[in-house]
């Protein structure tokens, strides 16, 4: 299998469709993640017209999950009854085929949280959306470019890595995208809200090279747009959200910055 | 017993007396509700002058109930300890008599919180908040007004059924409250904030029909006014805060529209 | 040990002090709170420059207090196992001698809470923050500024006591803070956010009358800065995360008022 290294237009064509496909099924997307981040997730997803789902209990999670069309798992909540959720989410996922992503938040902090986001990779997730640091707790390495690529390779997913670039990967292809701004990483849940949209893009659209590249984009683009309106981190916030709900194809063929 | 459906100006006036009276006594409302949805009805009822609280410990929750003038139950947060909670909670009100509303939400997602439902409308909750998808994974049956007004009466409550147009029905009067905007559907939390105010306003009027229509006219006058000065989903959850602060009797009855 | 009570030059000094330290050392800040409050809290701490981290689990909050370089315990999450996550952190605080905040939220409505609050006093917090209703339920007395000052005393730590004008004491010195705006009541979780910023104060201060002092000065003058640009408690709430974020040396010591 060899897919070229897509050129600029392509990515960004692709995030138009995903964006696109997203305003027009509002597919439903569910997510576990932690009490911080669930207002926050939920109304980024409802600004990019999809319809989220929260609950984390394990006697309901899997009727929430089968009944949805992407699952988002956060680690950012983590005791004794959510590993059981999220158990019994992944497996439900794995039986529909639904694709999903893991959110491996604070592995650095906790040798738990870092063993545990291991066995959920061994469950094949989709994509994996964490920061450097992140990975460099859970695959033990650097992040270089090679090293992220070696790691999604080995694993059969497409890694998103967040930072002042973000890198997309699959093994095969890999993408920068370089749209963002310093305010993302001053409001609590931004990472969370981006993995909730790597969730929704792999809801409608089957490359996860490309859903993780769009979710990116459209995050980035409208973090820059929001920048624009905001005061500062609280007025940013609030403007994220409305950008995402006000993009459209051509606010991304103007601003979407993408290399390889 | 015969209520005649109240004309326009009563239903008006009578919320006009519920807000005055929330202003003046600032009446406790305690919420057991999704952690999605707790910190927006918390900043929603303040805006209106109540002072919730939101406790969800089985240890706890019957003092809170106890000290507050009203109840709201969501059923978003529905684990063991929850529903243990949920217990605590309702046959504390029904000793002390405090009318408390039930928000089914999301049960038609989910088998067990639909039987636990029904489970709740037995113990004789003074309103009902809802969906149309809601109701009929509760009632068994469409939402033509003829059927919730039915199901009103057999279960002695009132409903206030959200909608494009809210339906208020309590087996003997019927009311449209025809306020609102489309953007109220583009916030998380905008229903289980509604249905705090119909328990903040049944602490305040003893009349669940009146309760529950004033309810619906403030949210929706408020969020008509909030649209106005909004950009997009995230800028109005920030505005209908501030339009709840500011709802005033000159307000609500220059924008009210409400229809037997 | 004798300090005289610190001139008004004296304490803004201090509190620009430790602004700029926050800014430039960005410490870690695990905070232990409700689920209503954290989304705001985290936020306020990454306004100023702070790391927040908010697990509740008992399996991991010892890795990440450990991690942190203060700690922040509000009792409005109240079950058996927030108890639980409450003991293994404040005893991780004890071990690393890391100084620790403890918020009694609410104990005035639970008896339980109440005894459960006294026993964390007396495991040593550096500081207590709290309004009036609380200090009553903990210390069974007024608060008179004697009571206050002898409770410090007493327990060896300061107090921060929140009202109309907020009152600092620790048995030695006194202080009254006399920013603030009353659209600070009307959010929720806005006390919570406040005791994190005394944590925070707390990580690159060893005074802790001094850092308590500071973390008041500095919310009370960013709800009055955020209060000129706002229209009610909705974007209150989000001016004043703007107002932390862009506060700086100058503004504090232009609109700072303190008094002994």
């Amino acid at each position: 299998m060899h897919h070229p290294t897509p050129a600029r237009d392509d990515a960004i064509e692709a995030a138009c469709g995903v964006l696109q496909r997203l305003r027009a099924t509002r597919p439903r997307v569910h997510c576990i993640t932690n009490t911080v981040a669930q207002n926050f997730t939920a109304n980024a997803l409802l600004a990019m017209g999809c319809v989220p789902s929260m609950t984390l209990a394990p006697e309901e999670v899997a009727a929430f999950v089968t009944g949805a069309q992407a699952l988002m798992v956060n680690l950012g909540t983590f005791d004794a009854e959510r590993r059981a959720s999220i158990d019994i989410a992944v497996r439900a996922a794995a039986e529909r085929k639904l694709p999903w992503v893991l959110d491996p938040v604070f592995i650095d902090r906790s040798a738990e949280r870092a063993a545990f986001a291991r066995q959920l990779v061994a469950l094949r997730p989709a994509a994996l959306r964490l920061n450097a640091t992140e990975f460099a707790a859970l695959g033990g390495t650097e992040t270089a470019p090679g090293t992220v690529a070696a790691f999604a390779r080995a694993n059969k997913l497409a890694i998103a890595l967040s930072g002042e670039t973000d890198l997309v990967a699959d093994g095969v292809r890999t993408l920068r995208a370089e749209n963002g701004h310093p305010l993302m990483a001053r409001v609590t849940a931004m990472g969370c809200a981006a993995s909730a949209l790597v969730a929704a893009s792999l809801a409608v659209e089957a490359d996860a090279f490309c859903a993780a590249a769009a979710a990116l984009i459209v995050i980035g683009v409208a973090g820059e747009r929001a920048a624009t309106k905001a005061r500062g981190p609280g007025s940013f916030a609030v403007a994220i959200l409305d950008a995402l709900d006000s993009l459209d194809d051509e606010t991304l063929r103007r601003h979407a910055r993408v290399a390889p």
